[in-house]
């Protein structure tokens, strides 16, 4: 792509707000099946939500996908992770071969699992089921300096958003995304640190085991990393360059992307939150198009859900990420927008309404 | 039956807690699994638990069934409900039609849907699909005298019991609660009170629609049944006889047989949770056996789920009853199982453990 950056801007333009119009009709129709009326709860909201993402009253969700998008850091180098580097080519590998957690509940829940090369610090160009859009060969240690280029971090949008554009031409309508990366919660507390404006102590956790001594240098080193790169909260693209991850960039394509293509998308956990935080710094209305899969154990997630405005449908203290929680919460949707699409009404069923 | 009380007596006696043995032998596949330890919250402890209740170390979901438990109310005519009796019978043959919320999550979820008259004041014993299992036609109003008798009662636990081990005789390996009866959450919020020993007005709440008037009738009713049929909380028969409902007594059945067939039983949302605290009462190693679904939106479900001591999988503001609930929790239990049984080992799958 010779310029992803007018390629972004032209393709957030596109994006619009749902249809208040389909909402309405989608809420119509929940009055008229046999249930009192709200009793489903936040499935009733969840349906409507897609029907009007949809441009329908009676929303579907046949096929579904996840990808699960992989980056190396190069922050790992300050000891910020409690795992090895070489975890990350390992663990794709792993979802190669359908061993990792996102296999099982993709093959559970009837969810695509597609794996991206998006900045792992490997050669993996043999992988013949590796979607691959390596931006860099993982990402530079930004305690010291930018994590990437601006262009870099353009790149990794720009093809987030062609992966979502070829999700909705593989007749995809829901959309998940996820990630594997040593190091990428240091990258996602910094980021959230940034453009929620606050100190990075209180969006900073234990990624996938920290003690203490470990988390508290994980602080310092996000302290140190906003100081010598001042990333600009307000433009989501020079965060992203500064104290992002090739992963995250793409994720928050993906977002964008699904939005554009009016495809509902539903965020993981703390890291994949980052990216639909970025997107949604980008393009405000791609909130209607984003559900959030599950609350993660993972500090700081709990005020980026507070930013996204959206509360996530599953809290079962999982930590995990490469889209395990949205895999989940996808089953969810499916089911919520099979009640609004197969219930019996009320006249159908011969069933008496309220008295 | 001729003797209903020996049989529940004998059942609750094979009861045991669920053996340390195999939850710690889960434990320990847990940690060499591809994944940070614990990462997976609660699902590592749910395929535990799982583990022990199947005394394996790789529990299997393979076929799910909810018993969808019918009973009508004799103190609706009270005018305790927003909905008019003759919705018990219509919703059984909306169930029977597949066209009722619980049937379209059954399908998208692969749980088999069985329909059960318990005590619907209606005559079905022409439809085939249904089981037909009718203790009394309708329950009597317990705001002037107790709902069933004694015998009644116990006709209830044990026809549930016979469903639970009907369920494992057909290799059924995970099993739901749910229940349709117009009239049911007034029982329920008398069977909490008495249990809990609390006013009735800290677990009343709207059901499927009162308005405030309505709520505070509610409460007077309950106060009433109360004062007139003098339950025994410690006595659980006694409760479920005198205040309670046939397709409550039946669901407290099927999870008491569930725990003695070594079977995980699912509670769905208030009213089964009721019916899960009552089988509590009778024999309180059934917790081992027992999860809980979803958090409902009608009150007096959280008191309920201090009392059983198991936090609900999901809360997501429903309450329809149904065994919706329940539907959706049973795929978080089948992908915990999955995950524990079918993720790679570190060994297995090359990967780095931690550092």
């Amino acid at each position: 792509m010779d310029n992803p950056s007018s390629f972004i801007a032209q393709v957030c333009r596109l994006i619009e707000p749902v249809d208040q119009a389909w909402l309405s009709a989608a809420r119509e129709r929940q009055l008229t099946l046999t249930k009192p009326p709200g009793s489903l709860g936040r499935l009733e909201e969840i349906a409507n939500r897609l029907a009007a993402i949809q441009r329908t009253a009676t929303p579907v969700v046949t096929k579904k996908r996840i990808y699960v998008v992989a980056g190396d850091h190069g922050v790992t180098t300050e000891g910020v992770s409690a795992y090895p580097r070489e975890v990350t080519p390992q663990m794709v590998d792993n979802f190669l071969r359908g061993g990792a957690a996102i296999n099982v509940l993709g093959r559970a829940g009837g969810v695509e699992v597609r794996v991206v090369d998006a900045g792992v610090d490997a050669d993996l160009s043999d992988r013949a089921e590796l979607i691959q859009a390596k931006v860099v060969r993982g990402t530079s240690n930004f305690a010291v300096g930018p994590a990437m280029t601006r262009l870099e971090a353009e790149a990794c949008l720009a093809k987030g958003i062609e992966l979502a554009q070829a999700a909705a031409n593989d007749g995809i309508s829901l959309l998940g995304i996820g990630e594997m990366g040593i190091g990428n919660t240091t990258a996602a507390s910094a980021i959230t640190a940034v453009l929620l404006g606050c100190d990075p102590e209180t969006v900073t956790g234990r990624g996938t085991g920290l003690d203490d001594g470990g988390l508290a240098h994980k602080i310092e080193v996000i302290r140190r990393a906003v100081e010598i790169n001042q990333p600009k909260g307000g433009d989501a693209i020079d965060v992203l360059a500064k104290v992002g991850g090739a992963e995250i960039g793409m994720m928050a394509g993906i977002v964008v992307g699904a939005a554009a293509n009016h495809l509902a998308v539903v965020a993981d956990g703390f890291i994949s939150t980052t990216a639909a935080a970025l997107a949604l710094r980008l393009q405000p209305n791609v909130r209607d198009y984003l559900f959030n899969g599950h609350r993660s154990a993972e500090r700081g997630h709990t005020a980026l859900i507070e930013f996204i405005g959206e509360q996530p449908l599953l809290d079962l203290s999982m930590r995990l990420g490469e889209g395990t929680g949205a895999a989940l919460a996808m089953n969810i949707i499916e089911g919520a927008a099979k009640l609004l699409s197969e219930m019996a009404t009320f006249e159908d069923a011969g069933v008496s309404n309220k008295e």
